[in-house]
């Protein structure tokens, strides 16, 4: 599958790492044409492995994620443009952190409104799926080296979109669990987990870790 | 023990059966002396159980929780009046719910500040431990219902307040497990963790559940 991955983070890196890994055409997207982060990354994956502008990689993928910087993802996503994601699936992992007051960082929108959501109402063409956004980014494609279950969340208002982005999770990148919240909005309940999170990688010292809810 | 129970809602009455239970005497604090409900209780748990005002119960308390609704919790404090509470534990277990613009409700204090902290500035003397809010009533005092471990959360500035509050949980209430956020400011992850709690409560269909943090 072609796929497009907005981002040249830790984030982006592994998502794009790992689609390759299994056997899928990925371009990594940033800002500018030539980022030297990009170009490291593709010349390091092979063959399978491009990078480009968000417009390019957008153009490109078939489904897109949005590995961004939460204060940055609306104006990457307009950069890539309306026209190149319209129908398409976005995998929104981006969190509204806010690091503008130190650390721990606050949340830039939280509560009533949420950055999947803002993202769904800019791009109302897009079908925005929520997830992965609640662990570091080397568990988000090996949830098997925790000890013991642990689940992953859902949020989107497209069925279809959330049940292709569940195969995503389980059958490509091994999530055993995945809870779908329901509609876009529920993306308020995973992006505010993170202020417990920051928390807990206070108190536990890793950032190695994720919830499993028990009933 | 003389304990002091702040609410008469599920909660309170929860926490003040569980107490006399285990052989404490509990005072549960309302507005009026006169209160239907915690009358009604106390007639029920019989003689270590009695209720009367918020200052009553808070003279009365060697510890206190407070089981008040959030958006009633300081004027509840303030009813009970600093000088009955002062050097005293305060267990909160309130959380800063806005049921103003529906279902499911917004908090109307999150992100960069806590119904916990706002608690420990309104009353600089007492020992404010922020923990339980992150579970339904029943599993409160009853954690062992739950098909497996799972974790209870402690945030506050006094370890010695702390360390109490995690004997009151582990011993009397029998959780397995507590975690020890920090100060009181990382109340702001367990607070902000209800908008999570509330729509796994949608999507579940059940509240009788919690989370267990797996590494």
């Amino acid at each position: 599958m072609k796929i497009a991955v907005l981002g040249t983070g830790m984030v982006g890196k592994a998502i794009g790492s790992k689609l390759v890994s299994l056997g899928h055409a990925v371009k990594l997207g940033a800002r500018a044409a030539k980022n030297e982060k990009a170009a490291a990354w593709s010349a390091q994956c092979g063959a399978d492995a491009s990078h480009g502008t968000f417009a390019e990689a957008a153009a490109f993928g078939e489904i897109v994620f949005n590995c961004t910087a939460g204060s940055g993802s609306i104006d990457a996503l307009t950069a890539a443009g309306a026209a190149n994601l319209n129908g398409k699936i976005l995998i929104d992992i981006a969190n509204p952190l806010d690091f503008s007051g130190g650390m721990p960082p606050t949340l830039f929108v939280s509560n009533n409104d949420s950055l999947g959501e803002r993202i769904q109402r800019a791009f109302p063409e897009l079908k925005v799926v929520k997830t992965l956004n609640t662990v570091n980014a080397d568990l988000m494609v090996n949830p098997a080296q925790l000890k013991g279950d642990h689940d992953m969340f859902v949020s989107g208002n497209d069925a279809e979109a959330k049940a292709f982005v569940k195969e995503i999770l389980t059958r490509w990148f091994g999530w055993k669990s995945v809870i779908d919240l329901g509609d876009i909005s529920t993306a308020r309940g995973t992006e505010s987990f993170l202020l417990l999170w920051l928390r807990l990688w206070g108190a536990l010292g890793t950032f190695n870790f994720n919830v499993k809810v028990v009933r």
